[in-house]
């Protein structure tokens, strides 16, 4: 499956395209690093409190976000596809083994796909991610409830743990 | 991942493991190509009247079924992990492109994942089903609805179309 010519659907997809001035290996390690991970995965004043990645098709990968007066939201999920340095997608519409999930995600109240992609820009990055919904109703949900922000200030998060040598090589 | 070890959840998952006097080679191809899939998948006087195969991670695998009387079920998925003549997993809680299914299939009213397993056994071939759920009343329902039936009935015929020549190397 070629991700990088995935071809939008607006109707069911949402897509945040960036480009970030740091190296996609450590953009690359950010991501599938639980103990990075969990420095910039949430925007503040939440913060990730757990993090399980197996990385492979299959593999578990869930995390708990947690609010300042300690409300928890889990998300479990299985990765489907990985390219190092270059493709992460994952769902939580299956959990570890593929196993359907029974339980969609309390955020948006259904199952989404995530495909992040990295590409070499320059010295830095092009980092997209594309996330695929299975109704309309539910590409709204998530767009409605912050989809851009929410994604956008976790990937400042993530460039400025790179910078100040939080995530280093 | 390895399926190979799956450790059976008996609460979740449903399994059929029988030894078949037919090659493994030809299992195979009954089971990715189209053509061929449509002489035994369903247990008559049902048919299979439909099949799109994409055989690679994220590829659609589609087929829709036929009462005498034409009542008709498609059943749409994606593969998730193919090893040639070894092990086809897929799934319908995703379709094409790894999407979210936005509707359990109409037999069992929920989704699962199953994991075809072939192994050399003497002359003949060692199959093995295993179906995963999400919960237990959805394994429940698959089985009084006939699993073990149904895929036993549907084997038996892709026996019979490769011993009488119509599924052949």
């Amino acid at each position: 499956m070629t991700f990088a010519d995935h071809q939008l659907d607006p109707r069911l997809d949402l897509k945040l395209e960036r480009i970030v001035d740091v190296p996609r290996e450590l953009v690359w390690k950010a991501w599938t690093t639980p103990e990075h991970l969990m420095k910039w995965f949430t925007p503040a004043p939440w913060t990730t409190v757990e993090c399980d990645i197996d990385l492979r098709p299959g593999g578990v990968f869930r995390t708990v976000i947690c609010s300042p007066e300690g409300e928890r939201h889990p998300l479990a999920g299985c990765y489907l596809d990985i390219v190092d340095n270059e493709r992460i997608v994952w769902t939580d519409a299956l959990g570890p083994g593929f196993r359907p999930s029974n339980q969609p995600n309390d955020c948006i109240e259904s199952f989404f796909t995530a495909i992040i992609g990295l590409a070499p820009h320059g010295d830095g990055t092009k980092y997209t991610v594309v996330v695929l919904h299975g109704d309309e109703e539910s590409r709204r949900r998530h767009e409605e409830r912050g989809f851009t922000d929410g994604w956008g200030t976790a990937l400042d998060q993530l460039v400025a743990c790179i910078k100040d040598g939080r995530i280093s090589g």
